[in-house]
């Protein structure tokens, strides 16, 4: 067993393959990964590698019982080339919060940091530059232990694998108010990044597809009467000059995203309600013309207009407003992560 | 691409390192797997392979978002040392409800069966002939195909492997009734054999474990009010002479066992009732002396009587019967299962 960072370059860097001027969103992996494993009770053999395939047994409990958690975070590079990452103790905090839920041994967070930034200083060149890219991070950790009885493994492996990506969306989105599906139980793991409930998002996500939609807003599973999630993301709702964001709960995720978006909008003298929101109210503001934006907003799409929903089988249209408060916003966050604007909040954290 | 079936034999058996009078649960693997791809829009390649380590790209979508699925099935020797199987089909088409929902591919059923025969003819001799003990059989399908956009998978591995296995529980359990937590949502993933709903039970049931008990008895996520399942297996409750179980739903699988209980107590004359249960009715029929059994049913344990369960700080114990209906149903069960007896339903499935 080590607890000192070992360091494994590659032989020759893959990134001569990648067209960064038309990057996707985390499909092309930089040339290295930070990898450590849990054996013995205790995380151990911190290493920097190429990032390669893993080999694991078929009956390693990734495979069975899902359990595995997983944080989305960005790297950004400022004018003068600095590497940039935003709030990086709230993921390492929250994959923690994931890991406590799953069964999962929590990993050390100066690890984490010491990991992390090594990695993005070997992979300085894989951080994108262009506007609106950056270096998606990817870090997770799933059970390697092995065997066919549904318990928690005593093996796992946490990765930081890193991917230069553009944007997540292409555009304004059109979204289906779920009515029947769910994303997450009461008392259930919702506010855990974990695996499983992604998986359980696909299908009425390919519903809504099919029906002309690109996300789900998600409702609460007893009464489908609030409005919780939009798919990946926390979502906001402007009625007249108020932002309505629903409180979290043990369904919905914490998302950075969306606590820097309420501190920066009352910051800009925007009112903004922390409550639960119904369907009914959100119908309501449409037809009488009060609603007049709704976005969602998470680290891979930062924020995310949405141009339309669904409901019941009726299409609401949102208005085209010149002065949007997800442009103000969008603007004010991204500013921040990339070091254009002043950050009052101390969030940047540069790497160095 | 191609679709007859490929087998290559281990060169050494790894048998000789089992001791077969002494097995666990599902934590050693016979030689050969059977393996098949899916592709380019269609499952290929199957084949018959040693047992070994498979190896994945670092962004393969089952660490990240929990696409996956299992079945658990079992293969018994009768005296004849001919080797049967129960009720395979149900398995199969479970597996297949089970991809609808987590958008995985369906598995064609008669490779399935093609696949799964050729591996226990070449794997006959891990078939253990002891009183309790079988070859655990473990189909899985997850998500291979690579990247860190959330959306379902378009590459996926389907796996058989099988583990020579003694009993689950060693013994009689005792089970906490949840009050907080709970496995699946209204609308959710509950009735599929989907990764994610395992690991999401592990911190509930260590906390229980906590406090003594083996297991949790979920109740429904939005009142706890309703008795759904015990761990992994379904829950069957004898107040007086009636047995009653939950009917199914979508937070509920569909249990093999439960139904094949079901239709061997009514033909034993068994009085069986299939609806809702709430906490109070069982407390209430514990405290007046009409609560005579609760235990559970599963492929994996079988029927796992239960000997106490604790509610909001009370435990309360079950009576110890001569004559239960667990052990009774369980002796039919297995006696079908591995050809003691008659099998009237047609349920035993002979490999040949
Ligand atoms: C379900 C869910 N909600 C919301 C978010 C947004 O969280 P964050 O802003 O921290 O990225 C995410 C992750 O990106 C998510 O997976
Ligand atoms: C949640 C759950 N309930 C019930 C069962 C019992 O189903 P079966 O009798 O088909 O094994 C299982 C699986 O074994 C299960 O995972």
């Amino acid at each position: 067993m080590s607890s000192t960072l070992q360091i494994q370059r590659i032989k020759e860097s893959k990134r001569s393959l990648v067209d960064f001027d038309n990057l996707q969103f985390g499909s092309q992996f930089s040339d290295h990964m930070f990898v450590c494993d849990y054996k013995d009770g205790s995380w151990q053999n911190p290493s920097i590698e190429p990032y390669a395939p893993i080999s694991l047994d078929p009956s390693a409990k990734i495979f069975h019982y899902g359990q595995s958690i997983f944080e989305g975070m960005k790297a950004y590079k400022d004018e003068q080339k600095n590497t940039l990452l935003f709030r990086p103790l709230d993921n390492i905090k929250r994959l923690n919060i994931s890991a406590k839920r799953l069964v999962i041994p929590e990993f050390p967070e100066d690890l984490f940091m010491q990991g992390l930034t090594e990695l993005l200083k070997i992979d300085d060149q894989w951080i994108p530059t262009k506007e609106g890219s950056s270096l998606y991070i990817r870090p997770f950790i799933f059970a390697t232990g092995s065997g066919f009885h549904a318990s928690p493994s005593t093996e796992y492996k946490l990765i930081i694998a890193t991917a230069p990506s553009g944007a997540y969306f292409a555009g304004k989105v059109r979204v289906l108010i779920e009515e029947h599906y769910a994303r997450s139980a009461n008392g259930g793991v919702g506010f855990a990044k974990a695996g499983g409930n992604y998986a359980g998002q696909f299908y009425p996500t390919q519903l809504a597809i099919e029906k002309g939609y690109n996300q789900v807003i998600w409702t609460d599973d007893t009464s489908h009467e609030y409005i919780e999630e939009a798919g990946a993301m926390n979502i906001f709702i402007r009625i007249n000059d108020t932002l309505l964001t629903s409180p979290t709960s043990d369904r919905i995720l914490d998302g950075i995203t969306r606590k820097s978006i309420i501190q920066i909008a009352k910051d800009a003298g925007i009112s903004v309600d922390i409550r639960k929101v119904t369907v009914n109210e959100v119908i309501a503001a449409a037809k009488s013309g009060e609603l007049k934006e709704l976005f969602g907003a998470g680290t891979a799409a930062v924020i995310s207009p949405i141009a339309a929903f669904g409901y019941q089988g009726t299409d609401y249209d949102l208005p085209d407003l010149e002065n949007s408060y997800a442009s103000l916003l969008k603007k004010k966050i991204t500013d921040i992560q990339t070091n254009k604007s002043e950050d009052p909040y101390g969030w940047r954290v540069l790497i160095k």
